[in-house]
């Protein structure tokens, strides 16, 4: 009988795996909620595939450990593979799959719901009203059909974001390096990011963390954008220069900033600092202010999401098991 | 010269009014922060007419102190004028206008919003950021687009609500006692509440609080709905039996609530209770809920909807003194 065995799976993701296995009652599927190192690795003997999630740096050693056990058919649950050793991989034979998109809608409709709340007054109202203050002046909120939003990067969640912000009845302006034809045609795209600040009263960042982009919201680039800017950034820390945001709040140029990723985030994002000194105190800041929203890199944090990662892992696991095509594979061959 | 005198002028007003009186500088607009009383109707001597906002009763006793000062023209900036003394208001001459809309969006879009939240989990997430618990698991959200959204009343606000959770991609359908030709076309209305109870996850109020529809949302009805329904009413706080609701909270029935409405809203809400005793329990015990959210009935407390409430009274008084008819009059001669 085909085994699957699965590392790392979270309360949340149980459900899934259950749904997965009761619709392939010819594969033994096991799992535990420790992580996949080179002791735990041994959970897996007698295996023809692991499905893992990211989390810590998958090395030699424990692609070794696999490799002991004669399991080389490996499904990650996430996309990033920059934590895996694949030359090793590599050299051991092995086949990995990942799970590139899946869902947009998660991490556009945190985008969108943050920015509107930022817009509301939102955690202002919420902290009057834990306190027992039920007075609405002044805590006024902007209506988002009321303004331009400026979205930088049309691809897969920045598309999604912007249908979500036009049901709303907001004004939606584009830029993106590559234009999607379609876009283009109904008319989105400003030819210029200097364009979209001066136009935007909320800007959305859907980019890579290419090393192009790295700080592309800078001193520069708030300098050139309306008073009162909302800025939103749900894809990666390293595409805002957090500082010169702070410098904007604290001048009062920016009205609010929605922060699900933070170029400082690791080894603080998914860690408990309750009762705990915070090592960073940027970030200690940027909680407490009124117009700041912090999540900790949670945008893609739901059922749908969690549901499409544990599916498509194990199904590309299985397709790897037998010798199929997996819909994702990540290719070894390719230049790391 | 035309004289206009306004009462009880908030802070977020004022850029409004002085928006008109610069449009209109053959007017003489002059205001107070302070409310219409016996007393301070004093302060309106020589005027042509005055603007107020709803807030106290207005009796006899104010009415007739207007009258006095030789002014009928009477426009107020919000909806209600069920705390005015019509009758004495007709029997002494007066003309009356109120501004019955000034933005359904503004509560539409908070609808939309504080339901997404509840589905995000985004209050459980904000309260473990405020203490810097930065893990993500087990607070995992529920997309928009997954739900099906059951919407009560399809005026005003509850299309705008509808066109709202379109763009997020939701399952739309609707039950009004008056179908709209339009939406029925389109095939939204299911024919009977117990239909929308059945097939909702999140089911949102857009109703009068007429007879008919006090306590519509009671035990009985949340027996019918789905399990993890999320109730939102930013309509009227009577149209839903809050203990009912509690009920189903507790019992896991019902996976939160959003409450901008509220049964026991009068003398609390726009009020300060910081540091004081709530008198309200029940009250306290919902905003202390991870699951529940509420707000002070600001649903309608926008920038977009304060200009219009502003502007549009000036525009009706204006009118009403030069014996032109206003935009939005109130029929003094109908029975009330
Ligand atoms: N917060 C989260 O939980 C989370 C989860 C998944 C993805 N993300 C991030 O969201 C972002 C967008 O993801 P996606 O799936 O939509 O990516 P995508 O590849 O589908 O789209 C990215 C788009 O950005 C454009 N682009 C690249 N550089 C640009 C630049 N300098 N100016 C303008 N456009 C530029 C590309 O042409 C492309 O159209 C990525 O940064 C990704 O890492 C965040
Ligand atoms: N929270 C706030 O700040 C705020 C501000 C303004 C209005 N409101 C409230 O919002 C609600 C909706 O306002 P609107 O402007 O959209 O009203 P509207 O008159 O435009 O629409 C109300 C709709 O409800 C329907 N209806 C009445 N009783 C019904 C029932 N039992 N079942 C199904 N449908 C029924 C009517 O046919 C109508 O289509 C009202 O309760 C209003 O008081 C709240």
């Amino acid at each position: 009988m085909t085994k699957i065995y699965a590392y790392a799976i979270r309360k949340d993701e149980e459900p899934y795996v259950r749904e997965w296995s009761n619709a392939h009652k010819d594969v033994d599927v096991k799992f535990t909620d420790q992580l996949l190192t080179p002791e735990t690795a041994e959970l897996a003997k007698g295996a023809d595939g692991v499905v893992t999630y990211q989390q810590l740096d998958y090395k030699a050693d424990t692609i070794e450990a696999l490799d002991k056990l004669g399991i080389h058919n490996w499904s990650i649950r996430n996309v990033g593979i920059d934590n895996i050793d694949l030359k090793k991989a590599k050299e051991l034979g092995f086949k990995l799959t990942n799970v590139p998109v899946y869902s947009p809608d998660a991490i556009a409709e945190h985008a969108a719901i943050q920015a509107a709340r930022v817009l509301r007054q939102d955690k202002a109202m919420d902290e009057k009203l834990a306190k027992h203050d039920f007075r609405w002046a002044p805590t006024i909120g902007r209506e988002v059909r009321d303004q331009t939003v400026g979205v930088i990067g049309t691809g897969h969640i920045g598309q999604v974001f912007m249908r979500i912000m036009e049901g709303f009845g907001a004004k939606v302006i584009a830029y993106d390096i590559f234009q999607n034809p379609i876009l283009k045609k109904k008319g989105y795209y400003v030819d210029t990011l200097d364009e979209l600040y001066a136009q935007s009263d909320v800007i959305s960042l859907h980019v890579p963390d290419v090393p192009e982009n790295i700080h592309m919201i800078n001193d520069e680039s708030i300098k050139k954008m309306k008073d009162d800017v909302v800025i939103v950034n749900v894809s990666r820390g390293p595409l805002v220069d957090t500082d010169a945001v702070i410098r904007g709040l604290d001048s009062g140029k920016v009205f609010g900033f929605v922060m699900d990723t933070y170029e400082g985030e690791v080894g603080i994002f998914n860690e408990d600092f309750t009762d705990k000194e915070l090592p960073d105190k940027r970030l200690a800041d940027l909680v407490a202010r009124p117009n700041v929203l912090v999540t900790p890199h949670t945008a893609f944090y739901t059922t749908h999401a969690v549901r499409n990662m544990v599916i498509n892992s194990f199904d590309n696991n299985l397709k790897l098991i037998e010798g199929e095509t997996p819909d994702t594979p990540v290719d070894l061959n390719k230049e790391f």
